[in-house]
């Protein structure tokens, strides 16, 4: 048994763990705030302090002698999985960043880099939610929203790594303007901090609802997940948030059913909290707006790894890589 | 040799010409108006006429032993590839037709069926202006949008022959209603009625323009041809209606390129004819709104198998079922 150590390097955590390739379980689990003040060095090097912490756990717990492959990693866009350099990152202020070399310099093993978003849907196709989909499109909600197609397995690129930005999909073509110089993206509405911001414009606007104890009073940290949970708890403003946030992913979610015939869509993020009051009326949405055909033939679920999916599909991107034909 | 008999069903025109499998010319080239009134009997009649007729030209020209593989169909959808039924088409009337046993029966030929657009995209990669290309979209602007998406030569049909509509994917949520049961889909701003209803209206409302003489006053007889004419021979008014047109199809390719990433998509149909004044505005919108790295990998390029790309595309997609893997 080989193991490949899994980077996920978030805009806000870093998280590690070492998996073995049949990736039955994960070992020597990390997970730290992001060092983004210290820059790429800064990044590099936390990254190889937690990378040698996950593998000394791992090895105390399976012996010494485990056969390490790799280190595969995944991290924010846009990227060129070939050079491996991270092109750009707005939230971690990086630009032409050969993420890959230097974490593959600073630990002596091989290493990958790939997207994130698509490491998170690859890892949920491997060993969660859409375990078994042959077209498997994924949406991870956080700050952004990201994206990621996973075809008989495998992550589809496209031409230059740019396939799967769902989140930069107009829905609105004359919309609000996105960070990214579009018009409308799915992002600038339905990730979480504008689903945070419709929140708090709504309690500063006088609505009724016990989100505020949620936050102990400070309404500057309200988060999706704070409004998804208060949602969960019953509270009747945070639903209709969150009903209004469920219309505009299904709308968002036809548009891909049309586009590409999935046969599972897989969200994650700290919105899926929200259950089946996000499930709901975004299912409901995606039946009423997209083709019966390719409703019928498709399961729009949770993610399963809330944390650990992005560690999962880092290693199995690595494995495509180094050992398959990617 | 073998060849094939590509037929192309469209709600307006049938198209029928016979094809050597290495796709190198198009012989006994047939088109007629499609018999919609006589249902699917009258189709099916129609078809095994045409097919007759265009066999006896190839045989003709190639000599009477040239050996026939079968007939590949493409046909407006939703279809099921697989029983080769055409589930529903609004244009033509019919529904759960199983068109495929029916062409196969009349002519005592092995068939297989697809979707047109599918098709025309196919078409395109195989002899026309997609060639080359590895992640190759396509969109037929007629009467409807229609779209297909071909990966390594191979029609990505998805889980259930939906894949590729992009005429229903919406460019605005909260927009016009479309026959499909979506809000605001891409078809209902820019399909040939569409940019022919606008160019109606403004005439009507008095706009200055030499559009009237395209058609002899008839102004009912405006189709997205006539006024790409216009703008191709200077009109000011038509020119403007061709860059609205541009507009909004650039924002649904940059949509496009944000996920899947071509590095080809070809546009067919009669509005091309407005050549650069429909593509350098198109272009430029898919410029500013879609990320660079996929702008860079990416040509958007008129057809240029006008009239024959679906005839092309159903002999291809013939040899892709019965040979191949698919």
């Amino acid at each position: 048994m080989r193991y490949i150590v899994g980077v996920d390097v978030g805009g806000t955590n870093l998280v590690v763990g070492t998996v073995p390739e049949d990736g039955s379980s994960l070992y020597g689990y990390q997970m730290e705030p992001t060092d983004v003040a210290g820059g790429p060095d800064g990044a590099v090097k936390q990254i190889e302090r937690l990378v040698t912490v996950s593998l000394s756990q791992a090895r105390a717990e399976l012996g010494a002698d485990i056969d390490i492959a790799g280190i595969g990693i995944g991290a924010p866009g846009p990227l060129d999985t070939h050079s491996g350099t991270v092109l750009l990152t707005p939230n971690l202020g990086w630009t032409d960043m050969p993420l890959r070399d230097r974490v593959s310099s600073a630990l002596g093993l091989p290493a990958t880099l790939d997207n994130d978003a698509n490491c998170a849907v690859l890892g949920e196709w491997w060993r969660g939610a859409a375990q078994g989909g042959k077209i498997v499109l994924g949406l991870t909600i956080g700050t952004g929203i990201g994206g990621g197609i996973v075809l008989d397995g495998k992550i589809f690129h496209g031409a230059s790594d740019v396939a799967g930005e769902f989140g930069h999909a107009s829905i609105d073509q004359s919309g609000r303007k996105c960070n990214c110089g579009n018009y409308g993206c799915l992002e600038a509405y339905a990730a979480g901090p504008a689903i945070a911001r419709r929140a708090l414009e709504g309690i500063e606007a006088g609505a009724d609802s016990v989100l505020p104890q949620y936050v102990n009073g400070a309404l500057d940290r309200l988060t999706a997940k704070t409004v998804s949970e208060a949602a969960r708890d019953g509270d009747a403003f945070c639903l209709e948030v969150i009903r209004e946030t469920a219309h505009i992913l299904g709308g968002a979610i036809a548009n891909l059913v049309n586009i590409l015939n999935p046969d599972v869509v897989v969200i994650c993020g700290g919105v899926t909290a929200a259950g089946s009051h996000l499930f709901d009326p975004m299912c409901n949405e995606v039946r009423q707006r997209a083709f019966r055909p390719g409703v019928r033939a498709c399961r729009i679920v949770p993610g399963s790894l809330p944390g650990t999916a992005g560690v999962y599909g880092a290693a199995a991107s690595y494995m495509a890589q180094a050992w398959g034909t990617d």
